[in-house]
Order: structure tokens, then sequence, then C-alpha cells
């Protein structure tokens, strides 16, 4: 049973009305306190909980954990530990901090050690990434790309509505929040000429995405079926795949891209579990044809999850550019991931599988600046009266998303980073 | 001063006059011995030398090395501590055994603690792989591909004399010699029919490839010039790219290989130095056009690897059935990392880098079955009699490579693996 859902709850921790966390999210995450400590934690409105602080302290006593599980800087051993636990400490957390709840909250020693603010606290990545494998399961946006690059009238590729395509990507650079990113150099091809180029690229896209993280699900060789799928999903956070659109045209045939992808991928810190999305559960979009038999599924598989996505100039304001919605994805993470393993892939605890942009029907629902300024040519305008085709250095991108129903909301915090020039020097 | 090729040096330990393992090689590995021990080891003839062991004992004193830097069951940390110390580890073991050098050789009671014969020892994947990327840079296996799939009279894509082309596999599934792999099921397009169907995939295919492995070598956003290159690989290993040609064929449209890959990739589990191979360097193919600058090197940066795959059936004898070489690369591995970074891509210690598929001009050395039957239209036959057109459950595929000049024979050992059929269960 999912106790922690309870919309009526409410918690002695101040919790502002638009909060993306109210104590009915309770995510997991991964920061250093201020003191230098590593610790995985969780987070009610502007508080970050520490959950090894508070595991030594008793709060988490008759749970099935090891002693120093939270005592990480990954969420991995955690998510291995199984849905059954991950469920347990949330329904604990969320009895800890209600204000029926009188433990904690008259204890000013253990709140001292267990709470902090949030802005005293250093987000870092949540989990150790084996493996990153990021798909394309938005029709729209496999649409807009083929209508681009390939031909109008079969804007689709054969394959695109039998399999969730997916490629792997580059674990090693996959960054939180607030790390920025170096514009990187590559060869490109100019328009029209025969010889590439060596320089900075031109033009630097964001990819508004979705991520789940996996737990360790099957053996070498054996396949995860598609209605257990759910079962090894620990979590989502938000995901921006920064692109590089000039290397990828010369580099992607015929493997897929590669440099135009792997010079940085950044993830929002706060894992929100499956549970805590429960209430925003939804219908997927019709599939016709009828996906082979390994990929059938029923019932509501996706989520309502808003989207949005802001560019902010130097010194500028945010301007919102895009809104979409996760709900728009044509396949599940579920067949994303029974896809996945249907050959026996391996699939490990901390793994993330990216959903590809995801673009919505609307032209302000497209998820890529590729798509909004339909391969630059029709720049965007912004509120500074600046246009945009791709980003420009020190553009700062953020992407936000939220679940929204009458009793709560239930967000993502954001993911964010500023574009640096070419000439930056990393520390 | 790599003193450990001294082609005069001999072991007092017993080797066979073709072993592959001569005191001049030296690799590294990983093992677990009969005692349950997982421990960082070398081989010389067919012993297998625990270096954990080699150190308590004292042996190693001088070089700077944490106390448990062999204790471990990936090379990863060692890697870490850079080419000085692998070097200077490589010198003392050399001296250690050399016949000249009485001090283990006369210490029955430490030889015990150290040496165990090779058959006694269960070898390990050599390193904790953080990220795996295949490159695609034979020539003329990216000119058979594309003669068969393409255009024969424009075989070779428009990027591919100007990029190492690459691609992201899956580290999950990279598995040591002597794991074996079960047919992949999957989703495939049968010729002519407008429909996919799911099964098991009939178009088992091997890739005859080396890897390198790499130390953490740049920062996030900085890149690794091509004349440093080579200070950041460790060593190589022989790899076996499995490949499922039908899967391949239906779903890597745009965004290349996935699931006809990631079933399994086999590695040999003893890392050669670039040290061991530095007697063998020899010239790589001439480049024209002339590559970019950042890709632009001098000097013999390629080795004279000689390569063979052998294909066993069931209860049958072994076929030679091809004979290629690492030298017939049009890339080089300076090359090849020298472009995977020049976007800031970070690389860390252990990530595993494969040469793609090794062909040369020869018929008889195509490296993958896919060449050798020209897509099945040319079957092989067998010693048995039997024909082949793709691999059949219960065949067993080895891949061996070696180096050899007048004096010494430097080699790779093997990495073998046997293709079980697709209902088999995995343990």
């Amino acid at each position: 049973m999912i106790t922690a859902n309870d919309p009526k709850r409410e918690s002695w921790l101040e919790v502002q009305a638009k909060s993306d966390f109210p104590i009915q999210n309770i995510p997991f995450g991964v920061f250093i306190t201020k003191d230098d400590i590593v610790t995985i934690g969780t987070r009610i409105g502007d508080y970050a909980i520490d959950l090894s602080a508070l595991q030594m302290l008793g709060y988490l006593k008759g749970i099935e954990l090891t002693d120093d599980v939270f005592l990480q800087d990954n969420l991995n051993d955690f998510i291995s530990s199984g849905k059954k636990t991950w469920r347990a400490v949330r329904n604990r957390i969320a009895d800890i901090f209600d204000k029926a709840d009188p433990t904690l909250q008259n204890n000013a020693k253990h709140k001292e050690a267990v709470i902090f603010k949030i802005e005293e606290v250093e987000m870092q990545l949540p989990v150790y990434i084996g493996d990153y494998t990021d798909f394309y399961s938005s029709r729209e946006h496999a649409t807009n790309v083929g209508k681009m690059f390939r031909d109008p009238a079969n804007a689709l590729l054969p394959n695109w509505l039998h399999i969730p395509v997916g490629y792997h990507g580059r674990s090693s650079t996959v960054i939180p929040s607030g790390i920025h990113v170096k514009r990187p150099m590559g060869q490109t091809l100019p328009k029209g000429e025969s010889q590439p180029i060596f320089g900075p690229s031109t033009r630097i896209d964001f990819e508004l995405e979705t991520a789940f993280i996996t737990t360790d699900a099957n053996l070498f060789g054996e396949s995860i079926p598609v209605d257990e799928a759910e079962e090894h999903i620990f979590g989502m956070v938000l995901l921006n795949d920064w692109s590089a659109r000039d290397i990828q045209t010369w580099e992607y045939v015929p493997l897929g891209p590669f440099l135009a992808k792997n010079f940085a991928t950044s993830i929002s810190p706060w894992v929100i579990t499956l549970d805590a999305l429960e209430p925003f559960r939804t219908v997927s979009p019709k599939q016709d044809p009828t996906p082979l038999p390994y990929l059938q599924q029923t019932g509501d598989k996706t989520f309502d999850i808003n989207l949005e996505v802001y560019l902010q100039p130097e010194n500028g304001q945010d301007n919102l550019i895009c809104e979409s919605n996760f709900k728009y994805l044509y396949w599940t993470m579920s067949q994303q991931l029974a896809h996945h393993t249907v050959n026996g892939c391996k699939i490990n605890a901390g793994d993330l599988m990216g959903s590809g942009t995801i673009s919505g029907t609307a032209p302000n629902s497209f998820g890529s600046l590729l798509e909004l300024t339909w391969a630059g040519a029709n720049p965007i305008t912004l509120a500074d009266g600046s246009t945009r085709t791709f980003i420009e250095d020190y553009d700062t991108i953020t992407m936000k998303g939220y679940c929204q129903n009458d009793d709560i909301r239930i967000g993502f915090g954001e993911v964010s980073s500023m574009l640096l020039p070419s000439t930056a020097t990393m520390k």
C-alpha cells in the first residue's frame, strides 16, 4: 500500500503552495551537506532531509536496510534493495514528517542533524550510471525530424511504429543540473561543400526528455516481460540531451549520433518515484498497427507530466519556449524496457533510460530548437527582442516538470545549465 | 625505459616455444584462485602469477602503489596510477622471473603463494567498463558492407575517410572469454514482407575486433591531442562483437545498431600492454585525403598483430576461417581517442574502445561471416563437410592474436565462446 500518497497528509515542515515537493512526493537524491558529508536524502518543501542521519537515529527501524545504505554517493545499493524497500522507506518518511507525528517534530537536536535548508546542500548525480540508453519514442518528434531531413510524405521510417527505437549513449558525461556545458569543437560539413571543417559547433540544441532509472532486473540472457517492467523502474528525472546538430548531420550515418551527443547530458537531481506519480496515470496514445505480443500491454501505462523549457539569455529573463507533456510519448517506459531486454540484454541498478525528445502536435510543444525554429528557418523571438535559431553562449536552458490535479502537485524540480563558449577552461 | 622487452631474457618458469606469454609479454588480468581469492595477476607461460601476493611479500617495494591496488576484482585503480607505474611494475616482474634473479626462484614457500597453474585459476573480466565505444575503422570492412547493402559504386559513405566513425555500445553485456552466449530473440522484417515478426535471430555473426583500454585521461570538457593519446592507452584485448544481422537490418536506421549488438560482446581476459607491443610497431595505411589537423600524426602508430578466427562445430574440430591483421585498420587508436575526446567527452580508466571489424583485402581476411559468405550467398565449407552462412547453435567461435618477429612472439591468448540455442536457461 502506498500510504505516502494520501492527499490529505500535511507535513509539519513548511511547504509553499506551489511547491514541487509536498509530503506526497518524497523523491530520492544525493547531496553534500554544509559539513561536507555525502549522503542520500529526500526533500520536503525547501528542506533537504538526510536519510543516513534519520536511519542512524533509529527512525527507520523495522525496515530491512543495510547500515550504510544511505551513507553513499549514489542510490544504486538502495535501488538494488527492491521496490518493497523503496516503498517502505517512502511510507515511513511520510509518517515521520506528518503533522500527526510528534516524534521528530518535537526533537530539536534530531531535527538539527537531519534537516537542512535546500540552499545549504549541493545536489549530486543521484545514481552511478553503468549504462545510459536513449530512446526516440515521440511520434511527433520523429515525424518532424523526418519531414525536415528526409521525405515529408514518408516522414516516419518503416520500423518506427513497430520498435521503440533506441541507442546507447555515453554514461561518463551525464552531469547533474547546475554544471555548465562547454560548446563542443567538432568536424562538420558546411552546406554545399565537399570537404569538412573543424571548429566550434554553431548549432547547439537542447532536447526535452525525461529518463527512468532501473533496478537490477534480469540475468544476462533473460528478458523482462512488458507487464513486469514497471516493477523494475525506480523513478524518473528530467533530462536535457544536449545536441550539436551540425556535428550530428555529418557523423551520424550509418551508426548513429556520437560526438554530437556525448559532450554532455544533464539530468535533474531528484528521482521521483513511480509511486509518487501513481495518481497521475493516464492512457498512452493508441498504437496502430498493434505492436508484436512482447510489446502489448493494457491499462494506463503512462503519466500526465507537464513539461516546460525556458531559455534565459545572459543577465536576461527566462523565456518559456516550450510546453509539452510526457503523455504524448507513443511508446511507454514498460515497452521500452521490455524491448531493451527482449534479446537478453542485462539491466543494472542505476541504468538511465532517456525517453527521446518529447514533442506534441502544437508547434509550441516541440521539444527542441531544431523543431521550434524548423532547423533555423523560423527563429524564435525572446522577450528582450533578440532572436534564436540555436543556443548562444551564456544562454541558460532550464527544464521543469510537474503533475497537477485538484488535490496535489508532484514536481520534478528542474534541470538547468548554461552553455559556455568553446574557449572556456573547465576545472 | 622498457627493460622488460629485452628479447634475450629468459624466465626460470617454463615457457613453451610457441607460447603467447613469454617473459617479454607480462600482460595484466584478473583471476580467481583455487582458494577463491580474487586478485590481479600476470602470466608467464602456463603460469598465472598473483600480484597481490607478490606485493604482500615485498617484491614490489620501491614502486609507488597503494596497499590493495592488486587485491581488486578489476584493473581500474591500477590503470589510474598511470603509465610510469604500469611500466615500473612490468619491469620489476620481468626482473623477478628472470633466470638471473634467484630470490623468488629459490623460495619455495613464496612460489607456492604466488604462482598457480593457469588451469587452476578462473579468468575474469579485466576491467570494470564504465563506457564501451565501438569504432568502424577498417576501410575494407566498411567497403564490403557498403557494397552489400548500399551502392557498390559508392560503397564508402562520404564521412568515412574524414572521421574515425564510432558509436556507443553496451557495457553491461561485455563478458570474458568462456562465458557462453544465448541466441537472442528479436524483431526482424522477413525479406519481401511489410510486417515484422518476432523470434530467434537466424543470422548470428561474429566480428573480429581488438579493443584498447584507457586510463582516466582528461577532464570533462577537455580533449586529448592525437600525439598524446598513446600515453593514455593501457593495453589491448581481442574482442568478438557478436551481431544479429537480421535484427540489425531492421532496427539500425536512423540511430545505429542496438539490440543487434547488446546481447553480448566477448573479450579476451589478458590485457597486453602497449609496451609489450612496442617491437611490433609498423606503419598504418596512407590516408588520402589528409585528415583534419586534429587527426594528423606521424611515425609508426599501429602494430603488426596477426589475427585468426576459428569456428568449431559441436564436438567437431576447429576450422580456421579468417586470417587478418590489426595493421590493416585505416584509423589508428591514437586517432580514435583524439576524435572521441575532441568535443570534450570524458574518458575514464577501464573504458573499452573496440576497433570495429578488422578485414583485409584478401577474401580469407574478412572479419565476419557476413563478409566471408557475402551475406549468406557463398556458404563456407568446414572440414567435416558441413557448411555455414551464419553461426549455428553449439558452434564455438575462437579468436586468437599474436605478434611474431625473429626474436619473440607476443600473444593475446584467445577469446572463445559457444553460441547456445535461444531456449537455453542462463544461470
